[in-house]
């Protein structure tokens, strides 16, 4: 009763928010040389700028950048250095350039998955960055379709599964955050499986998923991934024998 | 004869060199209070910059400003102020936020085209950026399927033209780039209208295509695209026959 699985790719596939979140620690280190970090307004503006810049920028490392440029010639009151935004421009390209690796087991488990429904790669951010991230994860041969999205919400999951072919309901989604891969899956009646990873963008925490909810799976290691599809996929036969 | 039709965004349907080629204008304006722009060497390393970033960053706005940025900083031996620097984070955003406006008479050339061939939009650049110029191009219900690619090569032609189910000899595809629109979809054994564009970046003069190639048809404005397009479906349906 399942047809089609999703796989999610940073932080499900490959590690990379690690990247970000050192990216961050050390632009948080530059400006701490202009301003005071502890101070509660200056941290919110910090976030705030994030924010309202992803509205202009979308997701990924360049967006990041700029806006990580634009922070701290704001919040130093363009008393930065260019010295030191050379240095946040030098942090947005190691983001871009960090190696790909993949999470222990994740081939096989693709591999696992893909022996009984087809595969599809879904992933959100810049289109440059991710399409040279999924070349160099080795992946790419193991899914029927890579589709990279600006934003990971129900109208782009329900554009995927009408050009696939799939109702909802014979769908699971394999990611890491609740928001964006399995909440929209969820309202659009499909399943999914959780695999937290050990750090989480605050982004991504914003999501109203009750843990127990009958069409999610939650798992702690990528091996766990066959195991929990076909566990939904029995759910799936069930609620379609009951209907 | 021909079954599909391809349009290309930036400067086809859209005026967008345009906004580029103002932006990298009043960057060099800033950077001449810093450094000798007339000297060969400066503008040498200025266009190095920005063509080896196009290997890290990719396509669009957001490249293009940490490009200028990452220059700025290196041209000037870190001197630029972070006022000026800020200056140049808002060119990016200006490029990025740019209106929409449509060519003249490209919406009934599209119309026209969609009643006899099936119309498909394939453009290049940033996901999110691309995706908004699209939104509020309000063309989107006219095509009955919308490409956003990072580099238009024939390995992306190849590709879509696989997923539509179509022959490269019944597909033409409509654009302003000898390079990204009509080269590569040539090397396939397709067709090309070109429509050239008032202006022109440099990266996209680089190719080899003799504008008398008897799969090339060259016009002026939107308005020839239609009978263009019927004229190359007559030469497809006369190779058809020859064949």
């Amino acid at each position: 009763m399942i047809e089609l699985v999703g796989f999610d790719g940073d932080d499900t596939l490959w590690h990379s928010e690690g990247f970000y979140q050192d990216a961050q620690a050390a632009f948080r280190r530059i400006l701490a040389g202009y301003v005071d970090l502890t101070d509660a307004g200056v941290h919110a503006a910090l976030y705030a700028g994030e924010r309202s810049n992803l509205r202009l920028f979308g997701y990924g490392a360049k967006g990041m950048t700029l806006s990580m440029i634009e922070t701290a010639i704001t919040l130093t009151g363009e008393r930065i250095s260019a010295a030191d935004l050379h240095r946040i421009v030098a942090l947005g390209k190691s983001v871009l350039c960090h190696p790909v690796e993949l999470l222990p087991g994740i081939r096989a488990a693709i591999e696992q998955v893909a022996a009984r429904h087809r595969v599809v790669l879904i992933t959100k951010g810049d289109l440059f960055h991710q399409e040279a991230k999924i070349a160099s994860s080795g992946l790419a041969d193991l899914f029927s379709r890579i589709e990279i999205v600006s934003e990971k919400d129900h109208a782009a999951y329900g554009r995927v599964l009408r050009e696939c072919g799939v109702d909802a309901g014979r769908f699971v989604m394999v990611g890491n955050s609740l928001r964006s891969d399995i909440a929209p899956v969820l309202a659009l009646g499909g399943y999914g499986v959780h695999l937290p990873y050990h750090v989480t963008w605050a982004h991504e925490l914003e999501h109203d998923v009750a843990e127990d909810h009958a069409h999610v799976v939650r798992i702690d290691a990528p091996a766990e991934i066959p195991a929990a599809v076909e566990r939904l996929a029995a759910r799936a036969a069930a609620s379609g024998q009951a209907a």
